[in-house]
């Protein structure tokens, strides 16, 4: 495996090339008009198995967007590790937020990657991430040095809900069959402070509309007499949470599982610089619910949050209107033992009851997924730990993400077997947000780490 | 003046010929793309006064869209009436809701309109009643029935503030002097219960922004830690009102003056079918402030509205985002005697002051103006209401009106003359709304009834 270091040196240019290629394809999922490109970046990802030593490479249809299969099968009485990742991306709006184009990947240097970051839409987010494990794989195929069995799944959904994936996986309980799952879609928090993730946050997303008078009304002529749906929506996002901010859904926190005195002091212990993360958001005050700390809101609790408004007039100018509907869209992160379902109805029942007389409202709920967490004595974590030890010099602290992966929870569920996240991002990449990243020490690092992972997950399996 | 019902039957084709080529200019004064309209308008104008018969029209530059003025001088010792309208629309959006394009106006009928109405953006606010003006004044110069001198004053930016009008009101008192203003900008309760507007509120608009963190945030990774600008705003416009729908601002209602029983007494003789009004707008209930019937509520009471919001991700599917920012219009109408420059200030000040750590809050006026009350014992009120008489069979109904005609109480205040507001379109008119339209009935009737206030104005001033 030492050899993985001389490897890199060699192709280095050629890995950033190629990852550079797959990021200027727009593969918007959540946007029906970029439909051609994600099947273009599911042929990119076909190929891109094939030529680092895939022997059976699929494109598998769905009902949505297609699903990359790929197989390297060594010897079927020795472990098979199944690597899943995404191919697909968030929009990039606000377009003019961004530095380059989300869709011409640039390479710039700042201070926390003096070796460069690639930006581009996906960089992190996920294509970045996939493509190690792609170039990890064909450095130990070329060299003759993979341990065990390999199979990629790289679904083209995930920005979405990944409905797709979740049939599929439902479907293909023998072609997916494995003894760990292996993930890079989250980050660490530092290139000094390797981290792994142990846990991820659920979600819930809906989109609610607020229908008043049946159109359009003067805002003088009918303003102070009619029930003005942005006010109302604004009351009855306001009413989601009570002055500690807490949720006010009834219910909402019945099953969630409280930590232990204990576990939140070892949480504590984890490296976290109030002022830094200040700083680097530029805002003057954190903000959440009360009597927890920032690393507690953003990961073991449940959220609420609008991300997305809109009614009335929003052009240049103004207009005196009073508008017929009033819309929103609200996600909820989720937290062990709180059921995706259950508190969606939970939303619905309790949006559709507060909207006062002079209103109807409708919730449509948009998509979903189970929190998660992975036990740290396992030989999947213990196997990882050793990798980043080995590469980085330090070993990984374990530390809960506020994200969700819907789907891993379902992995467990249908396929039996525990998910190893192994991000190498940082949370300063702008996931989601314009002028996303992936440092290029951190893509690379990521290629050195992953063969370490098959090398001592296999000698412990044994 | 008798003549002019033949008059109108004869020349009633004509008359909505030019009424509809001046509809199909898309006067929008709230986007600039609409610029070169805004000055095409005023051409169209200009060339209608001039063919009308005034001697003297003058398209009066500003520094924002020009100002058309006309004059018929018979006889300096007799009086003078200034008729005041606009030129520009609102915008037409949400276009999608158009029965017909905004700007291809159309004829249909329908219940409250057997003989049709024209369908298009201006219809009746305020192209269509402008021009009964034009055509009354055509008639009277033509039959040589004119009884006094007439003034013209036509501006282009009444939907966004009428700013420069102000400036041209204030910099022209020799030239726009008069005995008496006349308004056709407003509407009457039913073409069986005529109506002269004898109040109109103010108006304070204003446009906020919230800011949170330096950029678009994952929710996954920093829900629940960080202010999210729209949760923020909603919470700060669900403040701005108490439970019994009162404004929370320090000092806003200071200065309203509160109708005695007895003036209330009088209002809620005026015609008024709440079921109806309900149905209308196909609403299960009326919604506003305690103790205040929906009449007073939309007339003598001032109100805040969200005319519009805006924030994150609002495309199509999802996206997991905590904004950067998040934006509202709102709009306050005003009732005798709150000063417009004041309540803006109380706004700003209440807005940012309740703005909650770790966002950052902007508040910029866009326009304003004071509340108007006109006398119902003055000779103008006297003669319009004999005019109505004369050609509706019935006394009109005076009637405070909730719209807001900003540049009224500056006439006043500039020029030391009452206005008159003579309106001929209905509530149901959708102004500012899609499908707006103008019954060709009331249109007809307005170039009919518009002769006699002049004729009897007049006849009450020798």
């Amino acid at each position: 495996m030492d050899d993985i270091k001389a490897y890199i040196a060699e192709n280095r240019e050629r890995f950033i090339e190629e990852l550079i290629e797959l990021l200027k394809i727009p593969t918007i999922s959540a946007d029906s008009a970029f439909s051609q490109d994600i099947y273009n970046g599911a042929e990119a990802i076909s190929k891109a198995l094939s030529d680092a030593g895939c022997d059976v490479v699929e494109i598998c249809e769905t009902k949505g967007y297609p699903i990359v299969y790929g197989e390297k099968t060594i010897d079927p009485s020795l472990p098979t590790v199944l690597v899943y990742g995404h191919y697909d991306v968030q929009p990039p709006d606000p377009l003019e937020l961004w530095d380059s184009p989300p869709f011409e990947p640039t390479i710039r240097t700042n201070e926390l990657h003096p070796q460069g970051a690639i930006f581009a839409r996906g960089a992190s987010d996920d294509k970045g991430q996939v493509y190690m494990h792609v170039k990890a794989l064909e450095f130990m195929v070329r060299k003759n040095l993979l341990p065990c069995n390999v199979k990629f799944m790289i679904e083209g959904e995930e920005e979405v809900g990944s409905e797709s994936l979740s049939d599929f996986v439902r479907e293909n309980h023998d072609k997916l069959a494995n003894d760990i799952i292996l993930i890079s879609d989250t980050g660490m928090i530092a290139n000094d402070i390797p981290s792994i993730t142990t846990g991820l946050r659920g979600l819930s997303y809906v989109e609610v509309e607020v229908m008043g008078p049946n159109r359009d009304l003067h805002s003088g002529l009918y303003g102070g007499a009619v029930a003005n749906p942005i006010n109302i929506l604004a009351k009855m996002i306001a009413s989601l949470h009570d002055e500690n901010k807490h949720i006010t859904i009834p219910g909402f926190y019945d099953k969630v599982v409280e930590l232990s005195e204990e576990e939140r002091a070892a949480m504590a212990k984890a490296p976290f610089d109030l002022e830094a993360y200040k700083n680097a958001l530029d805002i003057d005050s954190v903000y959440g619910e009360k009597t927890y700390t920032t690393n507690e809101r953003n990961s073991i609790r449940p959220t609420l949050d609008v991300n997305g408004i809109w009614g009335g007039y929003t052009g240049e100018g103004a207009k005196t209107v009073i508008p017929s509907k009033a819309h929103a869209k609200i996600s909820m992160r989720l937290v062990p033992d709180q059921d995706w379902h259950e508190i969606t109805d939970l939303f619905s029942k309790h949006f559709e009851q507060i909207a006062p007389p002079g209103v109807r409202v409708k919730v449509t709920p948009h998509h979903g997924g189970e929190s998660y967490v992975t036990p740290i004595d396992s030989i999947g974590y213990q196997a990882a730990s050793k990798a980043y030890e080995t590469t980085f010099g330090k070993v990984p602290v374990p530390k809960r993400n506020g994200g969700s992966i819907p789907i891993v929870a379902l992995f467990e569920k249908e396929l039996g077997t525990k998910s190893i996240l192994m991000g190498f991002g940082l949370d300063s990449n702008a996931i989601h947000s314009p002028n996303e990243h992936f440092g290029i020490w951190n893509f690379l690092k990521g290629i050195e780490t992953i063969p370490y992972f098959y090398k001592y997950y296999s000698e412990m399996m044994k």
